[in-house]
């Protein structure tokens, strides 16, 4: 039986958005694992495999059911010991654990200040709702205001990415000649904005867009695949 | 013969103060390697070893010179595999590259920002009018308005440290369960603050502060050795 990977979807079921399941999406093809997608919009994730995970994605392989992008990337290593690493050993295992964190304090805060009407308006009816009322109780503001100095948050976006552009100096990927895991987690920030919205946050010349081209590229274009809003 | 390390001193000559030394020297203890070392000044450094390198760390192993704290680590686990690892497999050395780049852009500037006017104090003489004149001429200002928004600068610092507090809520160390280079790194630009200047950047309750001191307790209280200036 394949693997079986659950994806989130507005509603044009071709375009998975979610950052945590393109890192998944990238960590299948990494390990060269053959599986199928099933699409979800925001709403059906809770009852999915009887309630397993309030978030995608998840995976099951066989009678296994694992959940979080990381703990994912983890169980493959661990499952498929003779695949490529994604961490390629314990010191990568420990410091993508730094690139999650810092992906997610200084990258997700700001795709959501730019993209989150976007993301909104990509959803089914159901989903917009959900979407709507969770984020704007958690934001505490109206998902509008949120947005409303984007352009400033599109401005300031290039700059956030100033770690990554001195290390592209040394290394063409986080991973050192190859992607590894910690590669698609900067990936997944940069693919969920790309999918969502028409924001244009890096110059063609910057070597982070090299580096992101070169992401896109990789697996048969996987994440080319889905076209840019 | 015992390994060498050059390092960076002001005019006292028992407080090194340098984050690329303070790297290094964490570095040999973390593999129990006996060296001496030799403190220099600035201006000295042109000098040592027949001008071998512009910067210090520099590290003598016999025949061997090496520089720059990075490349010093990885001659230590490629020359002594049988001590503790420094990076803990490829995966390892490659991310440990994206920390010191964001190490790099997001600290460094910040210290300089704070303490520059410190450094400069330390210093002696010859090596006042030699750091003045090169930080001025990179920088483009004289040192005194570099650091004019020092409390700005100061109220500002524990926030761009958010992407390693995020990451301390799943583990102790960037290096997981114990410290790697990739601590070293980090801790080499807060010991660098804490040698040159009274700045208190960290409220004592800050999970980053905590990791500090569990890094100021390795090898015996080796950067606690220096007090606080």
């Amino acid at each position: 039986m394949p693997l079986k990977l659950y994806a989130l979807c507005g509603a044009d079921r071709t375009r998975p958005f979610s950052p945590h399941v393109w890192k998944t999406m990238l960590s299948l093809a990494h390990k060269g694992l053959a599986h199928e997608v099933e699409t979800v919009g925001f709403t059906q994730i809770p009852k999915l495999e009887e309630g397993f995970s309030p978030t995608v994605p998840v995976l099951r392989d066989g009678d296994r059911l694992v959940r979080d992008s990381f703990d994912i990337a983890l169980y493959l290593d661990d499952a498929y010991p003779d695949r490529p690493a994604l961490f390629s050993g314990e010191g990568g295992r420990a410091m993508a654990r730094f690139v999650e964190s810092w992906s997610m304090t200084t990258l997700h805060p700001a795709v959501m200040r730019i993209a989150l009407v976007d993301i909104h308006d990509m959803l089914g009816p159901e989903d917009r709702a959900y979407f709507r009322q969770s984020r704007e109780r958690r934001l505490g503001r109206p998902l509008e205001e949120v947005v409303a100095a984007r352009a400033d948050e599109v401005a300031a976006f290039a700059g956030k990415l100033e770690p990554l552009r001195a290390m592209l100096k040394v290394q063409p990927f986080i991973g050192g000649q190859g992607p590894l895991f910690a590669d698609y987690i900067v990936f997944g920030a940069l693919q969920w904005l790309r999918v969502a919205s028409p924001a244009k946050v890096l110059q063609d010349d910057d070597p982070v867009a090299a580096w992101f081209e070169r992401c896109l590229d990789l697996y048969e274009g996987l994440g080319r695949g889905v076209r840019a809003a």
